[in-house]
């Protein structure tokens, strides 16, 4: 059975999951969450996600929300991307906390605020503040990455795909990869995987598509 | 040996850790870690955790960071608070993962900088706009536990530890539990556990310790 995942192109959480799926092999399949236009605001989401959020993945019986839970059950499923011992595991995961925490929320925020609210409506203090905080936290992914290739062990797992959520997108939110040369070159890694694809690519959904 | 947990006890996502670990029954020490005057921006500190953060958990040889990879830590050694069931323990995970994403990262900043910021350099935009979004998250986590004990099965979990790290603080952050009638109900729950402390009582440092 085909798995889906309930996604956006726009959402950088939602990437965080199907990215993994991707590259996993796993048989998968796209369904767009009309975010901007409120769908996961409707009882029928709530019932599927009360978090009212995406990424949502569905496999058969099964229903998962939040990305890092997707990423340990491909995991699960696959044996990849979760780290070659009980030690890289916990690291894994200590990069997927640290990227929900201080990282892609506030990354989303800001580039949501920053692009897809009229001009007119953004909120010039929270901008600077948010520029701030996303500013420390490359900082802190910039230091972890100096003389690496990838967050945890000698290659990808779901700590590069959580953190990596936010920094392909176009759209600007203060983040530039020559600002950041251990980040820039780890964003090559990550390009270069067989069968990487930009979430413009590997999700529906485009700011095009709300005329932006 | 025993374990000692870097924290402090202003800290709401150092209590994630602290009160499981307490409640637990495991041997552990807090380590009271100088946060407001810069302990935790050291080199000595960033060799520990490149994040800059409490808590830090050692115990032996192994040192760990992020409350939600403490909690999976204290739950491979007891066996407690990770879910009854594969099914529950993917539920407990989806909550912290909500939890640090939506709802723990957004109150601390919030709580920060109501009370710990002087008054004049308090931002009233940063201020709202946060307001906001602990409201949404305030009302996803009361409609979870509508009709329920605990988030996830019929006990605590770390699901339960993780979402109230910052909701028993007194410092007003826009959290009133009388507003929240399923969340005030569950943090009774949480109260009533044998050996419960409030976060103050259970880690060193306090608000009155820098003169508020």
């Amino acid at each position: 059975m085909t798995i889906q995942l309930h996604c956006f192109g726009e959402s950088g959480n939602a990437y965080k999951a199907a990215l993994p799926l991707e590259l996993s092999g796993l048989d998968w399949e796209p369904v767009k969450v009309d975010f901007f236009n409120g769908a996961a605001r409707t009882p029928e989401y709530a019932a599927m996600n009360v978090m009212a959020e995406a990424p949502v993945l569905v496999d058969g019986d099964l229903t998962l929300s939040q990305s890092g839970v997707i990423q340990m059950y491909i995991t699960e499923k696959t044996g990849k991307f979760g780290g070659a011992t009980p030690e890289e595991a916990r690291e894994v995961m200590r990069w997927c906390f640290w990227d929900n925490h201080k990282m892609s929320s506030q990354c989303g925020t800001l580039r949501f605020l920053m692009n897809f609210l009229p001009e007119e409506k953004r909120p010039a203090e929270v901008i600077g503040f948010l520029g701030g905080r996303v500013k420390a936290a490359f900082k802190t992914l910039d230091t972890a990455l100096e003389g690496r290739d990838w967050l945890v062990g000698d290659g990808p797992t779901n700590a590069d795909f959580s953190c990596c959520g936010y920094l392909f997108y176009p759209e600007p939110f203060t983040f530039t990869r020559a600002d950041w040369p251990n980040i820039d070159r780890w964003l090559s890694n990550i390009e270069a995987l067989p069968g990487w694809k930009h979430p413009y690519d590997l999700m529906p959904g485009h700011p095009s598509d709300r005329g932006l």
